[in-house]
């Protein structure tokens, strides 16, 4: 199914209002711009420059369920929903598969075909999350439909931003569509799920989420570039 | 998964042009109606009469992928996709699919609950015809998707309305989707495929789409009775 890999896979993940779209946009800079302060001797830029022929193609960057046409408006389809009929569980997670198989095809897979560093807010996992945990659709399903959408492809590095649900919801500040609505108890048992399946280790790097971003940038930035020294 | 089902489930199957909708039409008004000429004697009526309390109630009609809010969300998402950017294969089959999981929820199982006749244009074969033996999607993601989508709920009788894809794209005339521009090629594996899946009999009535409307409905119907004889 996956072809010849040659770039690193990094996704985003954690509950509303952890700082995944601030954490990936610092480190996507950081980068690109050659690994910050120390640079030059930074294993993962001379990598990245030696296999990518233009800056743009080195780093991507894309967030889930948007980030290509179709997806944009999967994701306006759902989000749009009038409250009084919300999407049927099923439908939804059908939908944020199917945003996935689009932005694997048209995007992570190309960037990795190339050797390029791909950087994804939220993917396979929160599906996990959301719609397992959350949700409380069998596990059968939410991966029968994961393994639709990537054909396989999983995440190098999957960083869990963690975050007491309230904070995050505090901090995300007005409730603008039917997730952020969800009862308190439906984002407890997302935090749970996540931490359930970062137990496994492996991929994942669990963050304390209410430290200072220069800390999170900092610890997640070690491990993004062990990637490229292995 | 599937509750107690006292309704009995139509769908109907075929290429594009085959007749699909106007034969769904003319069998819906026939059974509001109570069964057309010789009525009185119907067992089909007497049933729905004995079982729903409204006459909409008795006869639903429903078509894929609108037919729900969010489905006619998701239908304008693909069809709408620029020609430069078709949807990826995959991505296609999911949407197809969530869509399939928002109608099953939110109008079949609810009519089959209630004793209702169902009749629906297109269903879970359309995505073996024409994702399985169309695009060459393997049949394991095709089963897996429909799986998600349905929950295991299965048509009682499929009417495949069986065309020569020329003469159906023929009757269809205008070209007005990104399915319609596929090549006849397309169209032949499509055919074939479900030809092969109504090989094994069963729940399938497969009908010459070439015969006079009237012929045809006078088949279905007949065929739709025996349902509420058994």
């Amino acid at each position: 199914m996956s072809g010849p890999r040659q770039g690193r896979f990094v996704t985003f993940e954690g509950g509303e209002g952890a700082g995944k779209s601030t954490l990936l946009a610092t480190l996507a800079e950081r980068a690109r711009e050659g690994g910050g302060g120390s640079a030059g001797g930074s294993p993962l830029i001379s990598v990245l420059t030696a296999r990518a022929r233009a800056a743009d193609d080195q780093v991507v960057t894309c967030r889930e369920p948007g980030g290509t046409w179709l997806g944009e408006r999967l994701r306006e389809a759902l989000l749009g929903a009038p409250s009084t009929e919300p999407p049927d569980a099923r439908a939804e997670l059908l939908v944020f598969a199917a945003a996935r198989a689009q932005i694997v095809a048209e995007v992570i897979r190309p960037a990795l075909d190339r050797g390029a560093l791909v950087l994804c807010d939220r993917y396979a996992d929160s599906t996990v999350a959301y719609q397992h945990y959350g949700r409380g659709i069998e596990r059968e399903a939410v991966d029968a439909a994961n393994a639709v959408a990537t054909g396989g492809l999983m995440p190098d590095l999957t960083v869990l931003l963690d975050l007491p649900p309230f904070e995050g919801l505090r901090r995300v500040g007005l409730v603008t569509d039917y997730l952020e609505r969800e009862p308190l108890d439906f984002h407890r048992r997302v935090r749970a799920g996540y931490l359930a399946e970062a137990e496994a280790g492996g991929r994942w790097l669990v963050l304390d989420a209410t430290q200072p971003p220069d800390t999170l940038a900092e610890a997640a930035w070690v491990s993004v570039e062990r990637l490229f020294q292995a």
